[in-house]
């Protein structure tokens, strides 16, 4: 599996896994009337910020973007967002790019990493970043509207870098 | 003091409390470089989003703009930012407005209000959303760089409506 920068010849490929996820509508909260013109314009960074792609054999299988979770004086801290094609769960897709992902925040100099909505009721992820260093420092009541669970919590999850 | 909608004609009171507000760099985490245009854009919301302003004959005192805190399976949680003039402060506006803040909420159906960067040195802040009920749900460390304290925490507060 290589990780690499996301070019827009890319989103071809991850747009499907885009849509995918938030059709299932189960881990984030997007607009579900987005666009694929939307989407590109919302995932594919541009710098500082930095958007790559999991692939194998030039299929992509996974997706991550990055960068400063506020701007001016809370710019110090990161974030990032993740996706991984339905068929390619269990493949070590996520870890891979969690971990890219975490590399990448301490190379530019980041402090720390913040994922400001991980859904409670999406356990995989949650294990997936406690096992990275992230901990859990609160969690939101009822600000998520799971399509089987109903109203669950959106968790604060934080990995300090400094 | 009379809190209404704010119309285009307003943001020339408003700017100068938004640019000192950013300017000394206590509360918010908004880039330090936002021309008028810029913070304009931001600030005087559109619906179902609403920007109101607490005025006296005519002087605006303060402002609060507030929605929905995310879109999609997020919508149903509100979310708001305030800000007071300097030579306004401690005459009870910041709290007028958050009252208002709070009813608005109730009124359209929201279950909660996240407010999701509240600087810990801002106690001031803190005690009065505490005293509309809020809660501090979590702690971000170290995410918020305060020109005196350095690198302070960025409390996440809720109050639930439903």
């Amino acid at each position: 599996m290589e990780i690499r920068t996301a070019t827009d010849a890319d989103w071809q490929q991850i747009w499907p896994i885009f849509e995918a996820t938030v059709r299932a509508g189960e881990t984030y909260a997007y607009d579900p009337d987005l666009t694929s013109a939307d989407a590109q314009a919302l995932w594919m960074a541009q710098a500082p910020r930095c958007t790559v792609v999991a692939e194998v054999d030039g299929v992509v299988l996974g997706t991550a973007t990055m960068g400063a979770n506020r701007p001016g004086r809370g710019a110090h801290m990161g974030t990032a967002s993740f996706m991984v094609a339905p068929l390619a769960r269990g493949r070590g897709v996520g870890r891979a790019l969690g971990s890219w992902v975490v590399a990448w925040h301490r190379d530019h100099g980041y402090r720390g990493i913040v994922f400001n909505a991980v859904v409670e009721t999406n356990t995989a992820a949650v294990a997936l970043w406690e096992s990275l260093g992230f901990t859990v420092i609160g969690t939101v009541p009822g600000a998520f509207e799971h399509p089987e669970h109903g109203y669950v919590g959106l968790h604060v999850m934080h990995l300090p870098l400094a």
